[in-house]
Formats: structure tokens, sequence, C-alpha cells
């Protein structure tokens, strides 16, 4: 199994999401959680997970690497679901998220039902792992991490100030979190040394950043048809993400520094406002330097894996880095 | 440590959950934690968890049951605080609920990070156990459990006609499940063998079901000062409880009938129709009913514990046990 294309891993994924929870009962808990897992995405954690264990192993850790990366997964589509209802998004993927297809206390239920079988999966693909304690020790590490992240990201809607150094916090927590558990718990099931762990760990938290950042960046220069969001809602929301941040530190004056006093003011603009702001962020190179700091993040990854010895699987951690950067979506 | 007071292991618990709470950040996510945490109760898990490990136990395992037993007291805790959202209750042991005195999204991930300390503190206190994995495996079984038991109380909410199986069937989800896994996590820290394993889990399974029953009962014979909720709060939500289900069952005939058709077709009968419904259930013995069930349900698991050798910790469990019974809140 050494060398399979991250399509035909994504391709097991689904598969595996897909029979692990087609007989569960009763459906008013399940149908949600099956319609939330077919839902499509990148599977990037699952991906990433399989690779990190591939690119230090050298026996065959396929099955074991693909459901832990899989209950990975599961966690990280338990925080949607959640963050859902938290954020009032209607949609998600360009679909409906649960607590609008259904209601709160189903979208509640099923995300804590989801948490459990995430570590149900977890424990069953790694028991017989000699790291199987630091396993889910990481992997309940990684929950914690997303919780804490995502209240700091709600602090920051309602506080007007945040520094980038914040920022820089809130991100590592919320999204590069789990992608570093990935690298992490795959890196435990490839029987990696501490300083692999450790290159693995690095490579994920820059790879996590950069992604966040192109994410934040997508939200004002995307297409909402492909970002599957529509443009702008981070805004609307008074989400305080890369732009706004490093936007409120250039300070700008006039009318430029009344929009965002605005926005600060009144957490969040209306959509009229959208194209004003991305017209103001570009003029005062915000978008520019976004782009800049997902490159450094991604070239510090890219650094980090040139500790491992090269390999299919090592090659393909570094073309996923490389195509974050140019993702529209 | 053997043969200690069950107050000085509440004592113990109370000690170790504000200890181990007090220094957390962000305290937006924390402080409603902390608040629940603090609320009191009657600590039943940890307490069984520590009984059940000291029952089987030749050595001195103390310090890890009442971790492991905390542990599962903040996953039940974790549950309350969110079927309180889904329920809309105000109220829980006399005091606002996280939601009421916070909001939704508060209460969402609060009891979302309460869940990944729960897993932590566990994988603290059990790490070096010989029963590590069977131990995370019966938690995350116990995680899974309470969630389906919750959707089918839901479910049933919204149905006219639950029979008595499927009654039973829910409660062993939704209240016994976390006992049982009290006696199992607390036999398995103990070194149990595997019969005493299964003797205390029936133990626990037979407690739960008499103390879910005393609950239904309590909500309509109990005083609400003591029992720390409105007096026939099931009976307003529609709540399909042991007494409503075997009421069902006798069909009664005339305005008594109407009434309980009233309450089906209307999910649930405005407060002013309590004192009606409280007496029809003890006029058809429905309340009698429910307290011979209890008893029942009580002798069964006392009958289980008979295999097990004499000791103080079995004797407590037994007291426990009796005590459920005359309970008032």
């Amino acid at each position: 199994m050494h060398g399979i294309a991250t399509d035909a891993i994504r391709n097991d994924v689904e598969k595996f999401l897909c029979d692990y929870f087609a007989q569960m009962q009763p459906a008013s808990l399940y149908d949600p959680i099956r319609y939330v897992l077919t839902g499509g995405g990148k599977r990037l954690r699952p991906v990433l997970t399989v690779l990190a264990a591939e690119s230090v192993s050298k026996t065959d850790v396929y099955e074991s690497a693909l459901r832990a990366g899989s209950a990975i997964e599961i966690l990280h589509n338990f925080t949607l679901v959640h963050d859902d209802i938290m954020d009032k998004s209607d949609l998600r993927r360009g679909r409906q998220t649960v607590h609008n297809r259904w209601n709160d206390a189903t979208a509640i239920l099923s995300g804590d039902t989801m948490l459990g079988a995430a570590y149900q999966i977890l424990l069953g693909a790694t028991a017989n792992s000699h790291d199987f304690g630091n396993i889910i020790q990481s992997f309940t590490a990684g929950l914690i991490g997303v919780c804490e992240g995502q209240a700091l990201d709600l602090d920051y809607q309602r506080s007007s100030a945040v520094s980038m150094d914040k920022y820089m916090r809130m991100i590592e927590l919320k999204t590069a979190k789990l992608l570093e558990i990935c690298a992490e718990i795959g890196a435990f099931i490839g029987g990696a040394s501490s300083e692999q762990i450790s290159v693995l760990r690095e490579f994920a938290r820059n790879v996590g950043a950069a992604f966040q950042i192109q994410d934040d960046l997508l939200d004002i220069t995307g297409e909402a048809a492909e970002f599957g969001k529509p443009i702008g809602n981070d805004i609307i929301e008074g989400k305080k993400t890369y732009l706004i941040v490093r936007a409120a530190e250039i300070a700008p004056k006039g009318s430029d520094g009344e929009l965002l006093r605005k926005f600060f003011n009144e957490r969040g603009l209306p959509a009229i406002d959208i194209p004003r702001m991305k017209d103001m962020l570009q003029r005062h190179d915000v978008l520019n330097d976004a782009r800049s700091a997902i490159e450094k993040f991604s070239a510090d990854a890219a650094m980090y894996l040139s500790v491992l010895p090269d390999s299919p699987a090592k090659q393909k951690l570094l073309d996923i880095n490389a195509g974050l950067i140019v993702r529209r979506s």
C-alpha cells in the first residue's frame, strides 16, 4: 500500500465513513451524522495522517492510519456541526448545516455522538499500537485545543482590539491543532523517532497557519460557488481574521480608518460595505501581506520536512503544502 | 484508604474537581465549567467507582478510582449541560442552567470541553493500568450510550405510544449506562476477575433502573425545594416517564382516559392539570406500581452483589442501593 495516491486515500476515507455508520440506530441521531459525513470536503486530515505514517514507516500501516485519520476527520466535523450552531451559519460547503436542516437539539446531540464514534474508531484502529496511550492523549489534546480555540474566536468577536499575537494563538488552537495531531498520530502509528514526530508536528502547524490565513483571504477574494460560503461572511460576522488584525496594525487614516472603526464598533459590517472593505484592504496592501504570510508559513513547513528521508509520502506532503497556497476553495 | 466513608469520597471529589480546573483559561470557557462542577450533587458516580474498585481490590487503588470516577462525573455533567439546552430547562439542582446564565453557544462549547477534560483525567488516572484499553473503551461506550439514550428520550417525546420495553431500553442507555461504566471501570482499576466485573456491572444496571424510576416518581410526589426542579415538570414537557408508560398500559376509561389522551395529543399538559394527573396516577395504582418496580430492581441489584466477598466497600454499595429507594431528591 506504500505510495498510494491521495485520491485513493480520499476514496477509502469516504468508503470507511459510509460503511461505519450505515446501520446505526436510532435514525434521529445517525441520519444527521450520515448527512454530515457524506458531505464531501478535502479529507485533508486523514490524508495527512496516512502520509505522515507512511513517511516514517517501513511496514504497512495504511489501514490503521486511515482509520485513525478518519477518527480525526469526524472530530473535525463534530467541531463544524457545533460551531455552525454557535455562529448561526446556515450553509456549509454549499449545503444546509445540521441545525438548519434539523434543529439545534439534533445538531448538539449528533455532534456529541460523532465525538464518541471518533474515539471508538481511534481505539479500534490503534489498540495494538505501542504508542496507544500517546495516541489517545494526542487526540484528547486536539479536542481540548479546538474548543479553546473556538472560545478565543468567540471572545475576539466580542472584543475590539485583537493583536496579531492573539490571532496567531487562536488559529494555532482552532485550525492548526487538529492538523498537528494528524501528523503526530500518524507519526506514532508509523513508529517514528522523537525527532521525526517533532518535525512532522512542526510541518503540520505551519501548514495549519498557512491554511487558515488562506481561508481568511478567500473569504474576501474567493468565488462563492467554489468556496461554498457567501463571500465576505467573516466581515459580516465581525470575525477578527488575519486581514482585519493586519489592517488594524496599519491603522489607516480618513474614511478607511472610519470603515475599520465601524467594523469594530458594530462587530461586523452590513453586506453592502464588503466591496469598500475589500478595496481598502487591497489599497493598504493587506491582501498582499496575507499572501506573503501564507508563503512564509508554507516555506517553513517545507523546511521542517527536509529532515525526513525522501519518499513518495514525503513528496505528497510537500505537494499538499504547495497546493494549499494556490487553492480557491 | 480501604473502608473510607462515602462522605469522605464526596469531599475528595469536590476538592479534585475544584483544584483541577482552578487555573484554566480562557475564562469564557472555564468559568461555566467551574460553575457546573461546584454545583454539588450526590457525586454518586465517583462514589460508585471507588467502592466498586475497593470491593474487589487487595491493594490501594483509591486515588486512581477517585480520578476515574471524577472523569465519569464530568461526563455526566457534560450530558446535563447539553440536555438542558435541548430540553430548554432553566433550572438544575435549584440553580440556573449554563445556557440560561450564559447562552447556548457557551453551554455547547463548555460541555464539549468538559468531555475533553474528562478523557484527559481518565487517561492520567489509568494510563498505567493493565486494563487501560478496556477502561477507555468502556468510557467511550458510556458516552455513546448516553447520547443514544437522550436521542430515544427526544424521539419518545414526539411519539404517542411508548411501550414499557422501549422505556426500559431508553433508561438503560440514558441513566443506567453511566452507572454501569462506573462499576466496570472501578472493577478494572481494582483488578477484578471477569465474574466480578459482570456482577458489579449488573448491580449498577439495576441500581440505575431503580434510580430512574424513583426520579420519575419524585417528579410528581417530591417536594420542589428538595428535588431542585419544579414538580410535575416531566408532565409539562410531555416526557414518557415510567408513570405515563404504565398508565397507558392500564388504559383507564372515562375522564381519566381523556386526560391521558390529552397528554399524548398535546405532548404534555399545562401546569394546572398536574394535580388531576397525580390523582389519576394514584387511583390507578400507578404510583404504587412504580414503588414496586423500584423495590424489585433494588432487590435484584443486592442479589448480584451477594456473589462478592463481604467488605466495607461492598456494604456501602448495599447501603447506597437501599438509600436510593427512600431518597427524596
